[in-house]
């Protein structure tokens, strides 16, 4: 019988994919832990978010397993392993650059909604906006203000929500001062030109093409 | 010699992957168009996207080619034909639904940055946002206006800014005016329960996620 192995984290190299899935599993587990479920196999958990059984339990076993044969997974557990490898238990800290609509409704959310990352500073270019509040935090100044911070914090992620241009331009800069990962909604294809650095895009102009593309499909 | 074939698409499936490259190719041809390019090789243009040539060409051959071997692939037409494809040419009515902060901003910046999707309408449930500005829209009542503007402009598609639980309640009402895509930013996995429902999903706290994953690899 396979035993419970919590802590035993296999070394391997997991996939980008299977990394892609694992906050898809964690918003599951925990919405199954606040409807009661103590336990679930992996059938059920299949079933409830359209994979098979066979890749979840390929998907889990990546992170060395969780679940006892026959018994399912103990739902919690699951959703508290899943939450500490995605380093729920361990924010990063993180910058905002460029508060226009989208900066600033990135900003209202990642204070509210978002553990793993803790957002301690966001900062504009346009001095109009130095010095103004957007939710618990004030627009700083870009690039003074922001060399300060970086030196008293040290946050590691910047958000960009600033132009293509104005982003190919910073991320030097951004580099220079112990950034080490990017959450991209701009359209500049930050990855290509600093492999080396940790990119995750938010594209959604792009999302709005594919689905636009997709409404033509039969 | 392969001759140009630009419109002769193939009627063979195209796969997701395939398509979710497209508005990145989109963008990428958009870019050199403007610095003043005329031709490019698959090679060169390859060099730019981070791709391989041969999965460039594969890319394209999807759609009937483009390209004159030897010649590469004349920017312009290629740029306008991937646009066809997109739909850029040819918008889907859109509305958006919960005029949040996040919904705020995704509607400012659909209003401003699109093509292939028009906003035509924004919604919201709370009264006291009824009738107050958001960019060029005015923010109407859900669900006794959107029933009359459903009725009028007949929008195909829904860019849902609500939470999860409301986004579940509302979809089959969606579904009975005449909706059939979703861009969906709610943790609410539409697909699942609708399969015939064409989505796009634009999980931010996912990414987010994600990236906190990729910040802790080696």
């Amino acid at each position: 019988m396979q035993t419970e192995n919590l802590n035993e984290k296999t070394d391997k190299v997991v996939s980008e994919r299977v990394i892609r899935r694992l906050p898809r599993y964690y918003r599951f587990l925990g919405d199954i832990m606040l409807s009661g479920m103590e336990r679930i196999s992996s059938r059920e958990l299949s079933e409830m978010m359209g994979l098979t059984a066979s890749q979840i339990r390929q998907d889990l076993n990546c992170f060395g397993g969780f679940g006892q044969q026959g018994y399912g997974y103990n739902v919690r557990a699951l959703h508290r392993e899943i939450g500490l490898i995605l380093g729920q238990d361990a924010p990063e800290k993180a910058v905002l650059i460029g508060v226009g609509n989208l900066g600033a409704a990135v900003s209202m959310y990642m204070e509210t909604h978002t553990r793993g990352m803790e957002l301690c500073s966001v900062f504009d270019s346009d001095p109009q906006k130095w010095g103004k509040r957007i939710g618990g935090l004030t627009i700083r100044s870009m690039p003074d203000d922001f060399v300060k911070v970086c030196k008293e914090l040290s946050p590691s992620v910047a958000v960009l929500c600033v132009p293509k241009d104005a982003a190919k331009q910073m991320v030097p800069f951004l580099i220079e001062n112990g950034i080490r990962g990017i959450l991209n909604f701009s359209h500049y294809d930050v990855a290509l030109d600093y492999p080396k650095l940790k990119v995750e895009n938010v594209h959604i102009s792009d999302s709005i093409m594919t689905l636009r593309y997709k409404m033509s499909e039969k």
